[in-house]
């Protein structure tokens, strides 16, 4: 039984200008919209259906749900929304231009930004225009100057344990559209991926990752629902 | 302070075509979209903000929400879809044309149906395309075959007094996305309106009915927004 689908947002603006985005809540281009709308077609074409929905704080990742549950007929379903499954905090790089960046700083740098397992990116500096330390929807919640991989895995397990896992286990089958980062997390766990590995995984957007998963949480199928003959 | 605020979702095909409707799960229309995100900016406008929202399972009333919330930069929101905030049903009157019943059955009588505070409508029957009874969102839900006002309020009431009257007492801002009988059985509560006058009061697609409440929640003001200067 497929019980258990991850959908990384549609196309948003900066995935289009190629600019660091990371908790900057940046919208979904017409693109993104259309990718969306399309997951939740497939999703229904395929008979595929939940009874809860989880996603992060971020619109991109929320609006991507709505758009495929509107599609699905299923805006009606339960939905957690919670920042454990926000995108990696890009720090000091958020709004920057990555092949900008990559001229100040070198390939070499960027690249170790971008894809190292453990390096975060040098932090945000307090009033930043994209510092959100003091917006609302984070009360409450210490946010970060920047993480790392792991250290976006070492906020998102936790969620994970405490508030998804609970529901599959209970035999609800659960809906994840969240982040490349924040799903990496769960894929490297779910599928016992290596650091050095975990970071070179390419999520596309918009496009459901189906798992089965066992009574044990463990994989028995993984599979993007549209590489597989309907 | 401004502490709840109702929205009766924007205009419905239904509305449009003057059918019943019910717990019939009919969209928006163009107009309702527009409604809806008029009633954003108005909030947004106007300074309300929110620190959770409520709405029915209905997706013209949860789109209502999303809009607004979209409008607002607060999709990010906590939000909790409950059937207790659903459209009173209209039983076997349900995709029926308004003008077509009374036709059939005499206006005396469909005024009754529409304006009788504890008289319900013509039970569905079974097997009616419009039978929700075997709808997996109404799972464990015994859904009534027809609802009078009175039935609506009876329902509606426990999930306020349960689910959001807590809310508002721990101090926290309100929205409530929902449908004319349902907003009507809240209204009615706390304004303290006679049964005879309720069945008449007309809420408004899409216009924020603004509540200041006391710590009793006690209303102290009650407003559309759109009608009191900015």
């Amino acid at each position: 039984m497929s019980n258990l689908v991850l959908i990384r947002h549609g196309q948003s603006a900066w995935n289009l200008e190629n600019r660091f985005t990371g908790w900057w809540d940046v919208d979904l281009t017409d693109q993104g919209v259309a990718e969306a709308k399309a997951a939740g077609r497939l999703l229904a074409e395929r008979g595929l259906d939940f009874d809860i929905c989880f996603t992060s704080l971020q619109s991109r990742a929320i609006r991507t749900l709505h758009l495929a549950l509107e599609e699905m007929g299923r805006l009606w379903l339960p939905e957690v929304k919670d920042w454990r499954l926000n995108e990696r905090h890009y720090g000091g790089l958020t709004g920057l231009n990555k092949a900008e960046t990559a001229e100040r700083h070198g390939d070499e740098q960027v690249r170790i930004w971008r894809r190292s397992f453990d390096t975060p990116p040098p932090p945000m500096e307090a009033g930043s225009d994209y510092d959100l330390t003091q917006d609302r929807r984070y009360a409450g919640i210490d946010v970060p100057a920047a993480e790392s991989l792991k250290d976006t895995i070492a906020r998102a397990l936790p969620f994970w344990e405490q508030n998804i896992a609970p529901e599959l286990r209970a035999g609800r089958r659960v809906l994840i559209a969240a982040h490349g980062n924040s799903l990496r997390a769960l894929v490297k766990h779910l599928s016992g991926i290596p650091d050095n590995e975990i970071v070179g995984l390419e999520i596309p957007t918009g496009k459901p990752l189906v798992y089965a998963l066992d009574a044990d949480l463990t994989p028995t199928d993984r599979y993007y629902l549209a590489d597989r003959a309907a």
